[in-house]
C-alpha cells in the first residue's frame, strides 16, 4: 500500500497544527500502545533491525499511522526509553508510597522486582547504552534518567538511613551504587540467563546494606 | 587498490595449511596489533559502522592484510572481546600476584584502576553486551568472560574472607556483586562523564564489604 492510499483509507487522527508534539502525549492510548510495541521490538531486535512498519504489525497499525504520531525512527528511539524508563520508575514509586515503615527496603526489592518483571526494560537499557556512544540526544536522556531513577532512590532511603549514612555526599553515592548494581546484575542475569545467581548477589548486596539502612530484611 | 594488486605487493605473510587459526594467535605482534586497534575502532564506532579498512589504516595495514589473519568481520568482532577482556584480567593478576598481605583490597582496586585505565574496554562491553542480543556465540563468549572475571575475583578475595563471608555460596555471590558493581559503574561513569561520582560509589561499595574482608582500606 503506498502512502496516498493509506493516508486515504486512514481518516482519523485529525492534523493539528500548532498542538504540543504528538509523540510525547503519553495519556494518548494510541501513542501509549505504540511506545510499549516499540520497546519490545527494540528489546528484540535492536534500533538499526526494527522498522515502523514492524512496530505498526505488532499492534495491526500500518507504517503511516506509527509515522503520524513519530515523525522518525530518531524520534520514536529518544522517546521509548523516557517511556519505558518512567512506567518503571512509575511501580517503584507505587511501592513506596505511603509513609509505612520499612520504606526503604520496600524500595529496594520494587527496584529489583520491577526490572525483573520487566526484561524488556533491561534489554532496552542496553539497546541505549550502546547506540548513546553514537547519538548526543540519546546519550543527554539517557544521563537524566539515571539522575532521575538516583534521586528517586536517594528518596527512597532517605528516611531510613542510620547515622552513618546520613550525610548527604554518602546518601548520593550509596544512590548511585544501587541504580549500578541494579544495572550491572542486569547484565549478568542477561549473560548468563541465570536468574537465581543474579537474585543471589543482590542480596547479598542488600545483606551489606544493613548497617546504613534500618529495617532491611534479613537476608 | 584492488585484491590482485594487494596480494602482490604483500609477499608476506605466508599461507600455512593445517596450522591453528591464525586470528588467536595472541603472541603474534601483528594479530596482536590488529586486535588493539579493532577494540579502539569499535568501541569508538561500534561494529557495524566500523570497516576491516579501517582497522587496517589505523595501523598502517592494507585490508587485505587485516582479512588474511581475520577471515571475516564476524571472526574479529568474536576475538576482540577476548583479547580484550584477557588484557584487563592479566593486569588484575599481576596486581595481586604472590602472597603479600592485603590480597583481597589489592584486587578491589587493581579492577577499578584497570577499567579506568582502559576505557576502551568499558566501551567495547557496551557494544558487546549489545550484540550479544543478535549474535549467539558473542554471547557464549560473553558468558564465559564474565564467569572467568568472576572466578578470578573469587579466587582473589578467597584468603581474606572473615568467617562470616566463609561458605561458597556466599562467596560466589560476592563475586557476581563485585563484578556487576564494576559493570554497572562503568555504565554511570560512561553516561555521565563523571568519574568522581562513580569513584565515590565504588568506595562506599568497599567500605560495605569491609565487615565481609579482612584489610579493606579505609574509605
Amino acid at each position: 500500500m503506498n502512502n496516498i492510499e493509506s493516508l486515504v483509507q486512514t481518516p482519523e487522527p485529525p492534523v493539528e497544527e500548532g498542538a504540543a508534539p504528538r509523540s510525547a502525549d503519553w495519556e494518548n492510548p494510541r501513542v501509549a500502545a505504540i511506545l510499549a510495541a516499540a520497546a519490545k521490538c527494540f528489546a528484540r531486535k535492536g534500533f538499526s533491525a526494527t522498522t515502523l512498519a514492524e512496530i505498526g504489525k505488532e499492534l495491526g497499525l500500518r507504517k503511516s499511522i506509527v509515522h503520524y504520531y513519530f515523525a522518525s525512527k530518531a524520534a520514536l528511539i529518544h522517546e521509548v526509553q523516557s517511556f519505558s524508563y518512567h512506567k518503571y520508575l512509575n511501580r517503584v514509586k507505587d511501592a513506596v508510597a505511603g509513609n509505612g515503615t520499612n520504606r526503604a527496603s520496600r524500595a529496594l526489592t520494587a527496584l529489583w522486582d520491577a526490572i525483573q518483571s520487566n526484561r524488556t526494560l533491561a534489554e532496552l537499557n542496553i539497546e541505549v547504552w550502546s547506540a548513546a556512544r553514537r547519538d548526543e540526544e540519546l546519550k543527554r536522556r539517557a544521563s537524566a534518567l539515571q539522575r532521575e531513577a538516583e534521586q528517586l532512590i536517594f528518596e527512597g532511603v532517605q528516611g531510613d538511613l542510620r547515622s552513618m549514612a546520613s550525610d548527604s555526599g554518602r546518601r548520593e553515592a550509596l544512590s548511585t551504587l544501587i541504580l549500578a548494581v541494579l544495572n550491572g546484575l542486569s547484565i549478568s542475569q542477561y549473560l548468563d540467563n541465570d536468574e537465581t545467581r543474579a537474585r543471589a548477589a543482590y542480596d547479598t548486596f542488600l545483606s551489606l546494606l544493613q548497617p546504613e539502612l534500618k529495617d532491611l530484611p534479613s537476608a
